[in-house]
Parts: structure tokens; C-alpha cells; sequence
């Protein structure tokens, strides 16, 4: 390799330079691996390359500096170039940057915070803007820091409704802090995109969400320059730079030419394209230092003890729905300074209106977005908040990707869904969640709680501001009895035994509102002098394995399990999935089988076979099976 | 009850009177029901007495009739009104009407296609604009027919990303035969919407979309009859009439008043304010019946006989990939005239180019937004059409929520989700469906399917093009052994027993890669002298409990189960569930329970001990088990 070791100065030549070794390194750590994405960061090298020799505000040694400005890359796939550029500024040497996509590096083939300077995991296109949005919002509103959000999109992630959502909420809420780069470099994977060049379209698109639209070449150095610069001093807008580009700029063979999406070039290529690039370079750029300051949120807890939060309890005689239970908990949360809460728009059904009312700095409104709801939470998660968000459990599926690629980014973030299953009655189908516990189960990292009774709703969510990972809980439209006082003690992975004797022959197992009808159940078979055992699954995941083997032993196995959900994937399974080596049960599962209707919500759940009296029946049933 | 039957006639004073009685209808029918949304209803109530009175062409008895328009309400909120127009247009009876929310009644919270004259369930908001564009995708470019697309929004659900995603497709298309009405009451659920009143921006942004935008007070009749009749006339580009109205229009007491969302008015204020509007009303309304007209897509398919689809075959020693699989066997599906495609801007991963290439008229090219992916199959589903809708698998996610009201919807939609699992290798996670089994499974309706060999694959396929409801298909980016001849059969609810011996001690069971990894492992357990049998569970949902039945009777309910899937929700979980009631099994499952990375598929596959020699090792312990 050659070494051409220089010293950081902004001078354009130099960045120009820095552009073509950020094409060079991009090709160079493709060609490595085999694969990669080396035309989509070819295309937006000089971008990057302006931005981290005379913008970017960063201690690439102190990554968690609350001062750094950040730097999302929404079209991840263009990780050549992220990679190269941590080469550049210092932060990789060039043998770790040829380690890309192998197995072991943390050098993968989208990024991922595995690296400390990546705030999320990004690849699936049009998430990175909406996360940024997050980040930004921390900035301006949480923070009250000068750090600048700069997010690089491809042109077409920008077919994405989420982009849109993003600049949407970019442009409400005034983030001149925020910076989107668009590369139109015209080729998506399998050809032109929906509007190839037409960056008049991407122009009059951000107009119109509120955004300073600055339309550039961007290869023209001065051009990126000023565009970079002027959103700095940009105020009460976003600024969307639209660069019209080349996918593969710099080496002619291949420079605006389709089929060359996501391939890496063959060496002999790679060799011609360094060459033509002018060779390996071995720059380094000393990225600006951002600006000391401490966020403003946080220095409102002055002590250093942890804030005091008191809990509302709840009477035996109370009749008090968990997702009111769970916003009179977050409004005690509040006590936390990091905590931070959002809602879809229905905050007044969530709950979450509580919090709201008496912490509007702390609380911000998406309206009907979810997938931008979501992605606030992730970006607030980014800053080190606590959030907590809220909507419908059923509207979460609109954002089931975010909460996906949040467990990859290994997010921390705290999602309560309301009126969930069948129970919610005369309002149909459309808004049960009943595939929620499936889905949301399957997500990397995730805890998924499921409470009955508001005493143990208020304890599940100050669990919850404590847990890592994708926090799940869902709630329920009706009141129904407090089965719990305001002292017990819960805990994700725990389960309660709220009925039993040792002469239990059958075991019910609900959670939420079946755990309502299990408890009548129960006492309907008492009446059959048939002894149940009922066991509260309020950690859905992870369950109380051991609390489920002593009913096991106990009721040798004979389990009946209901959920107001579908059959697949829920309660059910997750009992039958922590048995999986033990064998020996014997599962009556009730579940909503059918496509429910409208209808009161004991109706409805009659219908579906989840009620009280079909609890009796399968348990009856079970219990005299030898 | 009034009768005040009139002839009907379409002057603006009788249609100013049927938008009165829409009005009474919405409140009495909800105040009947004690839930519903009559002040979302009312604000609409005069932008659907024009439409109906004077140009909405539908044949009320024959819904299904080809030449109809479709009148889809995005807001699927407003269903008081819906229904109230049901009754105005004779298609149900007042009586019927008033069962509005009941258990057993048709009429359901949100519309759902339990009556005949609803295209698709809405409620979960932001959905019924995607899906009208999918109809008149098909009525432009497939049916050829004039019938023209109306569908009612909200303000609140404009903060939607899918909203845009679907007028980006609507302008993209010249989707002249489409009219979105946007009822701007200014009023959410919580209070007021993110930009009130503010019309001009509605209007900027759906030219920005390529759509014209006609703004008008919702409640002048001759402007609102204006705006209809220009949509009709528009050339080239679909319309957005931007309605400025008022929520609960016609009752003073709670016109434009916070706190009456979704709330039924009580008896005493329904009794004062159906007073106010005139009382009620009976009056009839005949539509213009739609002109006549066959679609020309089927009238392709000359012959009643059913189409010659051949398959393509491979052979024993070919290596094919699953997803070139499937491009080839939908491509041979093209001789069914009614099979239409879209991608999601990867149909040269998905393979479905071949399709796109030889079929142009019957492909859509959706680019990079899943969400309007799958409300286009949905929209051609409700004319009738088989769309096949591919992306990666992991990328369905974004949609979710649209798969989930689809089922709802009783859409008979085929979904292909290519590059499956930890075996995509370098990419990384982002780019790894690792939940899609568990949270398709947990559709209603849903099918799963997930083959390992290029002459299933086809078979699938075929098979997918004539299955109702969500049929979901995963297929694998790398190429493996051919396992089966092209004579082989294969049925949804099967399985397949690759490999057994009455001294079998483990049973294996995997499908698509680690279906080969199984097959593998038997080998290596065959010189340990353990007899293993290995199922391919190609058919996830529903599975074949009877193969799985006699499996775990020859070996004593030993079951190795190995996915590249979560642990959650998915495989495993879908056999156990079929064995709830039985019990004893004793199952060893092999998942992918960390976070993946990039890497080989090998080395990826190792690291989350899904492969062979795992499955060995698991089969191993099991077998030694008493």
C-alpha cells in the first residue's frame, strides 16, 4: 500500500483527494469480501468527504460525547464508504477496514452499533431518517444541545412513506439541527429509480414538508460545500441537500451503469479502478471537535441518588383498566429525568395523556405515524432516554420492521400497546391486536409483559424504564377486578400462582383478561370439586419456567392455556416452546380461532371460545384424562 | 319513525336533505349501538350525499359487477355514515341499520367484507388509500374499464407515511381514474390534527405527488359537486378533493368541539340534535348504474377451459436456488391470465424479472415501499386478479399491518419473501427475515410455506395461485441440492418423510436450508449408527399432524427441530402447537437465538448452531435419551 500519510487541512483539493480514497477503500474492502456495495458509496463519496473535512463535529474517541454531532448512514448499504471513512478520520486502521463482512469482524455488511460510532443498525432503507428525526428531536427539545443530525439517504429509500413521515415531523417540529443527503445517483438494485434525475420532484416534496430544499451537484465540491454550510444556518427548517450524483463516479467502466448494484468488483477490476482513482491513499482527516455542553434535560436531576418514584396503588375494590393504571404509572415515572414518552395520537385512549399534560417538554405527539413513532423512540433511545411509547397494540404491526431493526440496533426502548384482543368489543377486527404477543415475541431482545390488574400494570412499567431491549407491554381496554395489593412484587420472567392447592388436577394459565376467566373458571370448577391451579403469565417473555414445572408436576401435565389471540405464536407457545425438552404436557389451548367481529367483549369472547365457561369445559375435560 | 319517502332526483336541495339524513342515520344508528363515530361521520356526510346522488355509478344488487366503481372509506371510522349510505342507496333496510355494532350483526365497527358491497376492511388508518390505488392500478392497466375509484380519508390518518406512498404511486401511474376525498375536519382523537385547517398544505403536497388537488368547503354542495365532477374530466393525473369541514356539522351543541371523538351521542342530545337536523328521514337515492364493459385482462383467456401451466422441472444434479425457482415457475403461472406480479424494487433477487420481463402488462413495479406492495395485491385481489407480490422476506415486515388487515380484509393475496435467515450470509441482519414465520403464521387466514428444493418450489407455487387468504412463501438465496423429482407431489397441510427406517431413534425436522442441514446430519448419524428420520416440513401452516403423529410414535417423540428463524413462534412452535393435546414430546430445538452477523452462510449457520453437525449433536443426546 502506498503510504501518503497527510496532514488534515480543509483546503477542497484535499477533499478532493479524501473523496477519491474513500472510493478507493470502498472498492477495496468490497473487493475483499466478495460483496458489497461499492458503486452506492462511490456515488456519494465527496459528500462524505466535505462533511467530515469541514462539517462533521466529532470526537471520534469519545463516541458517547452527549457533544458529538451524528451521523447516520440511512442507506446502509453504502457501509464501504462508512468504513473507509472511519479509516480516514482515524477511528479503524486499514487492516481492520479489510476485514468488511467477514465472519468475527464487527465491520458488517450494513452497520451496526457493534461498532461504537454507529448509533443504529441500518439496511432496511428508510429507517435511518426517521431515526435521525428522533435524534434530533432529543437535540433541540431534550438536550437543547448545538450538535447537528446529518443522515445520508439513497434515492430510493425515498419511495419509502416513512421518508416522508420522517421530513414530515422534521418540518413540525423546526429541526434545523437536522441535515438530510439525499444521493440521487439514479440506479436502484434492478435499475433506474422511480424518478431517476428528477430532483425537481425531490425539491418540490420537501418544500412542501416544511424542509429548506437545496438542489447541488454532488461532485462539485464547492457546491457540497456551500449546500453543507448553509444548513447550518439554516433556522426553524430542516435543510434536505439533493445531490444529483453518479452511482460509481470516478471509475468510467462501470459509472452510471446499471447492474452493478450491490457487486463487488472482480480484482482485476478493482486493480484498474484504484488505478484510474489514483492509487491507495493513506489520508487522515481530523474531524472538528464539537462544542462542550451538558443536555439539559439531565441537569434538571441534580442529585446523583436515584429519583424517587412513587407508585399509585390501587384498592382491592378498584376496578381500574391496566392502560390506566399504566399512564398513571408513567406520569410517576416522570420522576426519572430520562424518561420520555410519545403517542401515536390517541394518548387520551393509551393513557399516555396523563404524562403529557404535566410534562409536555418531555412528551412529544407523532400523530397517526407509527413507524415515525417508533423510530422516535429509537432516536431518543440513541441519546440515552427512557422512552416510552404508546399506541394501539394493533397499530404497532404498522411499525413492525422499526421494531425489528430496533433489536438489531440494540435500541433500549419501551412500547405499550392498548385495547388489545377480541376484549375491546364493538369496535371489530381492525383494531385487535391478535397477533401481537406472536410478532413481538419473535423480535430480537425483546421482553414482552402482559398484566391483569393495575397494581401489577404500575410495578410491570417501572420495571420496564429499567429493562435493555425492545420492552413490550400490552394492555386492555376494559377495568376489570384488582387481583393484587398495591405491596406484591413482580419481575420479567416471573409468573404468579394465584390459586392453589395440592390438590390441583388442572392448571389454567391466562394473562391480561383471560386470566379474569380463568379465575372465574377456577372457582366454577371448585364447584365441580375439580381443584384448579391458576398461573398468571404476566412475563410472557421470558416465562417463569419453574413456576410452570411445579404446576406441571403437580397437575401431571394437564395445561389449559388461554389468550385473547390468535392460536399461533402467543401464550400457548411460549409455555409449550420453554417445555420443549421436558415433554409430559397435555395443552388445551384456547385462542381466538376464528375472524372475531363486533360485539360487547364478553360476547366476543364467548364466541371465540376464550370465556370463563370454555375455560370449565377444556379444563373438565382435561382433568379426567388418566 | 318519519317515512318521508321521495323520489329521488339529484337537485342540491334533495341531495342537501339525504346529506341530512346521512347525518340522523349516523347518530341514531350509533346512538343505538352506545359506541361509533357520528361526528366524523357528519363532517363526510355531504362530500357522500353528492357523490352517491350524482356520480358514484354502482349497481347495489350486483356489487360484484366489473363496471362498478369502488367506493373504498379510509376513514373506516365513518362507518355510521357508511352504513346510513347503505340504507340511503336501498341496499339495507333501516332496520338493519340500526343493528349497527351488535354481535351478529354484519355491520360491524369498522366495514369489514362481511357485507358484499365492502372492498376491504379498513380501521387501521392510512390503509384504504394504498389498496384504492391497487384498484384502480387494475382498472387502468388490467380490467381496462372506466369505472373510477373513490376513496374517503381522514385528516388525521394524512400523517401516514402509506398515504404518500399511495399518491406517489397514484401520480406515478396517471392514475386519472382515482379520487381521493380528504374530509379535513380538523379534529383527532386527542384533539387537533397536526395541521388543522391549514388546507394549503394538503394542497402543496399532493401536487408535489403529481395529483391535483381541488380545496373546498366540504359543506357548499355546488363545490363539493365541482370538485367530484372535475375529477371525472381530469386527464393523466388523479384527483385530491380537499375537503375543509366540520366535525359533527349540523349540530351546534358539538360542531368543531374537542372530546367528541368516537363517542355516541347520549339518547337525550341524539333526541335535540336529530330535531335539529330535521328529524328522520327516509329518502331514497337511486345511483347511475355503470356503464358496460369486460375487462380486458380476462377477456385474454378466450377458452372457459382451465389454462395449460407447465412448470419448469430440474433435474437431480442441479443446484437451483428456491427464489430462481420460483421466477421460473411464476413466469410458467403466466399462462393463468388472471396472475399479476409486483415487486418491491428487487425483482432481480426475487426473481420475479423473468415475470416482469415477458409479462410487462401484468407486472407493477411498486419500488422501494412495501406497504403500497401489498395493498397493490390487495387491490387486485378485490377485482378478482392473483396478485403474487415478492420482496425480501425480511422487508414484509414493513408491511405488517397491511398484511394483517388483509386478512381482515378476506384478501386472497400471495406473498414471496426471498433471502430468508442467517443464510444470506454477509449482509447481515438487517437484511435477515428471522421473525417472518412466527408473525405470518399469526395472520388469520394465512398460509406458510417454505420449501428447500427448485421442483417444490414450482409445485408451491402453483399450488399458492389457487389458495385463498394470505398464502406466504419464504424462499433461500443460495443454491442446494435438488432433493425431490419433478413428479413428486406436494399439498398445503403436508409434509414430506425424506428420509426413514422402522429403526428410526430421532426424527429431524427442518425445511428450507436446514432442511439440508437435516439431511446432512442424518448422514453423519447413519456412521454413528443412529437411524435418524428427517421430515420436511414444507407446509409451516398449516402442518401435517398426522406425519408428525407416526414420527413421534417410531421414536418415542424425539424430535430435533431446526430453523433459521428466532426460537420463537416459529417452526418449533408450530409443530408443539399441533402436539398440545398429546404430550410427550421431547424436543431438542435448534434456532437462531442470538443476534446474527455478517459471515458465509456456513459460518453463519455454525455460529447459530443450526447446522449439521449441531443437528448431530442434538440428535445425538436425544437418541440416548430413555
Amino acid at each position: 500500500m502506498a503510504v501518503t500519510e497527510t496532514q488534515a487541512t480543509t483546503d477542497l483539493e484535499f477533499v478532493r483527494q479524501l473523496g477519491q480514497q474513500l472510493r478507493v477503500d470502498s472498492i477495496r474492502c468490497s473487493t475483499a469480501a466478495g460483496s458489497g456495495h461499492p458503486t452506492s458509496s462511490m456515488s456519494a463519496a465527496d459528500l462524505i468527504a466535505v462533511l467530515i473535512a469541514r462539517y462533521l463535529q466529532y470526537d471520534w474517541a469519545h463516541p458517547k460525547d452527549p457533544n458529538n454531532d451524528h451521523l447516520i448512514f440511512s442507506k446502509g448499504h453504502a457501509s464501504p464508504l462508512y468504513y473507509a471513512m472511519l479509516k480516514a478520520v482515524g477511528a479503524v486502521t486499514d487492516a481492520e477496514m479489510m476485514t468488511f463482512r467477514k465472519f468475527g469482524s464487527r465491520l458488517q455488511g450494513h452497520p451496526t452499533p457493534a461498532i461504537p460510532w454507529v448509533d443504529v443498525a441500518t439496511g432496511s432503507l428508510g429507517q435511518g431518517l426517521p431515526i435521525a428525526v428522533g435524534v434530533a428531536l432529543a437535540g433541540k427539545y431534550l438536550d437543547k444541545l448545538p450538535y447537528h443530525v446529518w443522515c445520508l439517504c439513497g434515492d430510493s429509500e425515498l419511495a419509502e412513506g416513512s421518508i416522508w413521515e420522517a421530513l414530515d415531523k422534521a418540518g413540525f417540529y423546526e429541526l434545523s439541527n437536522l441535515t438530510a443527503i439525499l444521493d440521487v445517483n439514479r440506479l436502484g438494485q434492478r435499475g433506474e429509480t422511480e424518478y431517476g434525475w428528477n430532483t425537481d420532484i425531490y425539491r418540490r416534496r420537501a418544500e412542501a414538508y416544511g424542509c429548506t430544499p437545496v438542489v447541488i451537484d454532488g461532485h462539485d465540491l464547492t457546491a457540497v460545500d456551500r449546500a453543507l454550510g448553509s444548513s447550518l444556518s439554516n433556522t426553524g427548517r430542516p435543510t434536505v441537500v439533493i445531490a444529483k450524483t453518479i452511482k460509481g463516479k470516478g471509475f468510467p467502466e462501470i459509472e452510471n451503469k446499471d447492474g452493478w448494484h450491490g457487486k463487488a468488483l472482480p480484482p482485476d477490476m478493482a486493480e484498474r479502478a484504484i488505478k484510474e482513482l489514483g492509487g491507495i491513499r493513506n489520508l487522515k482527516i481530523k474531524t472538528g471537535r464539537p462544542e462542550r455542553g451538558t443536555p439539559a434535560q439531565k441537569r434538571k436531576d441534580g442529585s446523583s441518588a436515584a429519583p424517587k418514584v412513587t407508585l399509585p396503588t390501587y384498592r382491592k375494590e378498584d376496578k381500574v383498566a391496566t392502560r390506566k393504571a399504566y399512564g398513571d404509572a408513567l406520569l410517576a415515572l416522570a420522576a426519572i429525568p430520562d424518561v420520555v414518552a410519545m403517542d401515536g395520537e390517541v394518548s387520551n385512549s393509551t393513557h399516555a395523556d396523563e404524562f403529557a399534560h404535566a410534562h409536555k417538554d418531555r412528551f412529544f405527539e407523532i400523530y397517526i405515524a407509527e413507524q415515525q413513532l417508533v423510530a422516535t423512540a429509537v432516536g431518543m433511545s440513541v441519546r440515552g432516554y427512557k422512552p416510552f411509547a404508546s399506541t394501539f397494540a394493533a397499530f404497532f404491526s404498522r411499525a413492525y420492521d422499526f421494531i425489528r431493526m430496533a433489536g438489531i440496533s440494540q435500541a433500549n426502548i419501551r412500547l405499550v400497546g392498548s385495547h388489545a384482543g377480541v376484549e375491546i368489543g364493538q369496535d371489530g377486527p381492525s383494531q385487535m391486536a391478535l397477533e401481537d404477543i406472536a410478532s413481538m415475541r419473535a423480535i430480537h431482545s425483546s421482553t414482552v409483559l402482559y398484566p391483569s390488574d393495575p397494581n401489577q400494570t404500575a410495578k410491570l412499567t417501572q420495571l420496564m424504564a429499567g429493562l435493555d431491549g425492545i420492552a413490550y407491554m400490552r394492555t386492555t381496554r376494559g377495568a376489570y377486578p384488582t387481583i393484587y395489593g398495591p405491596n406484591e412484587t413482580f419481575k420479567v420472567g416471573g409468573a404468579k400462582v394465584v390459586r392453589q392447592s395440592p390438590k390441583d388436577r388442572v392448571t389454567l394459565i391466562g394473562a391480561g383478561v383471560t386470566l379474569h376467566n380463568c379465575l372465574d373458571a377456577a372457582d366454577a370448577l371448585a364447584k365441580k370439586r375439580i381443584a384448579a391451579r391458576v398461573i398468571d403469565l404476566y412475563s410472557v417473555k421470558p416465562v417463569d419456567v419453574k413456576t410452570l414445572r411445579e404446576a406441571a408436576r403437580v397437575t401431571t401435565g394437564r395445561f389449559v392455556i388461554v389468550e385473547d389471540h390468535y392460536p399461533e405464536g402467543g401464550i400457548a407457545a411460549a409455555v409449550m416452546e420453554a417445555f420443549a425438552e421436558e415433554g409430559g404436557l397435555h395443552v388445551a389451548h384456547l385462542a381466538v380461532k376464528g375472524l372475531p367481529t363486533s360485539g360487547t367483549p364478553q360476547e366476543l369472547m364467548n364466541a371465540a371460545g376464550i370465556s370463563a365457561k370454555q375455560i370449565v369445559a377444556a379444563a373438565t375435560k382435561l382433568a379426567a384424562r388418566k
